[in-house]
């Protein structure tokens, strides 16, 4: 990003919200917080200020409502909300969306067991959020497959690459640059139905790191180039 | 593998099915490929065993018709088919597998488009073979995101992990084993549902070996340990 943007993160107090606010702050991006509860979403941005002041970063973080978050985004808001209210937080800013990009980051884990989705009706949530806002507001679906863990351990890079999904190429290639601000390698995958794939890899991550044959937790998913010949 | 099998390839004179043979006998493993044409069959088998043997590798590759091919199979049968002879061809086999293990390698690619997959109503081809053949013999899906062309060339290591899903876990280890001897990881990607995401990738990395984005091509997908800390 050439030009200083500021990012809203709505669900930005859970661990994903966080995570992604403290890497993308991190970057030099502007970042305002969005919650249900506002003086929770400006006590959480404080702390975040804070950790990233302690190591010596200059960020700007900031908190409000869900309304007034979206309405302070540039271009992006990332939408990092349990499943169970990705629905009703989109139809209650859908009004507020317009002229933005939604970046659309939720998996839609199935009730009580992690290893495992419940895809929506419309296929996968990015398509559910496209079909829900119209054609109007471009929906981006990315980065669901980073651990909160990962996310939030600002002392090691990033292990994943961000497969970014979407039917408005050009919504994607502005998603792919943002990502890319936080060091990590960001492809586009296609269109919308890709979600599809993208969102169910997160319940075979999470199962592998819970797995006692996998050696290491926190796994991350990476494109490879071919290997060199012997 | 402590003790030498006989596995069958069907659909063995395609090139996924020629570079599983070739990578696979390189191991030390007996192949018979299976074809609709059985003397197709035997001819593949001939200059694959040819290749390997340049190479200083003593391979045993042999060639029959598929339900042959399927009966001198000691447990696995990989099915290697294009998508629109998939179901054709199991019921066909569907007595001869009894006993066996169906390894199911089958993407749906979209015809006239392989950026894109059109999954069967089961949820995955990995689902559909299944429910065609039963509980009693056990479907595996696994090796649908490796390259053709990253099998076919012998000088490279695969770049690729193996992500293995299916209903039954004991069928799974045998199948992550067979797929540990070429020299690659394989994972339990959890049950046969979740072929409706792996099957889903090869498409994906079929866009980014197609797209000018991306400065590779016969890409593979990773599972990434946590990076160091800094």
């Amino acid at each position: 990003m050439s030009v200083v943007t500021t990012v809203a993160i709505l669900g930005g107090t859970g661990p994903q919200g966080k995570g992604l606010a403290l890497r993308l702050a991190q970057a030099g991006v502007h970042i305002v917080l969005g919650s249900r509860d506002a003086s929770k979403a400006q006590q959480t941005a404080i702390e975040l200020t804070e950790q990233l002041n302690s190591l010596g970063v200059n960020a700007q973080i900031t908190g409000a409502d869900m309304v007034t978050a979206t309405e302070t985004a540039d271009d992006f808001v990332i939408l990092s909300v349990p499943y169970a209210g990705h629905d009703e937080t989109l139809k209650a800013l859908a009004p507020t969306l317009a002229g933005k990009t939604l970046v659309d980051i939720v998996v839609p884990l199935a009730p009580g067991n992690p290893k495992a989705v419940e895809m929506p009706l419309e296929g996968s949530v990015t398509e559910a959020a496209q079909a829900l806002l119209g054609d109007d507001i471009p929906v981006v679906g990315a980065l669901h497959n980073v651990s909160a863990i990962t996310l939030n351990d600002l002392s090691r890079p990033i292990n994943c690459d961000i497969l970014v999904c979407g039917n408005d190429l050009a919504a994607k290639k502005r998603v792919i640059q943002l990502c890319q601000t936080m060091g990590t390698q960001a492809y586009n995958a296609g269109l919308a139905e890709s979600a599809r794939c993208i969102e169910a890899l997160t319940p075979i991550l999470i199962r592998l790191n819970i797995s006692k044959d996998v050696p290491f937790s926190h796994a991350g998913v990476r494109i490879c180039p071919p290997e060199q010949a012997h």
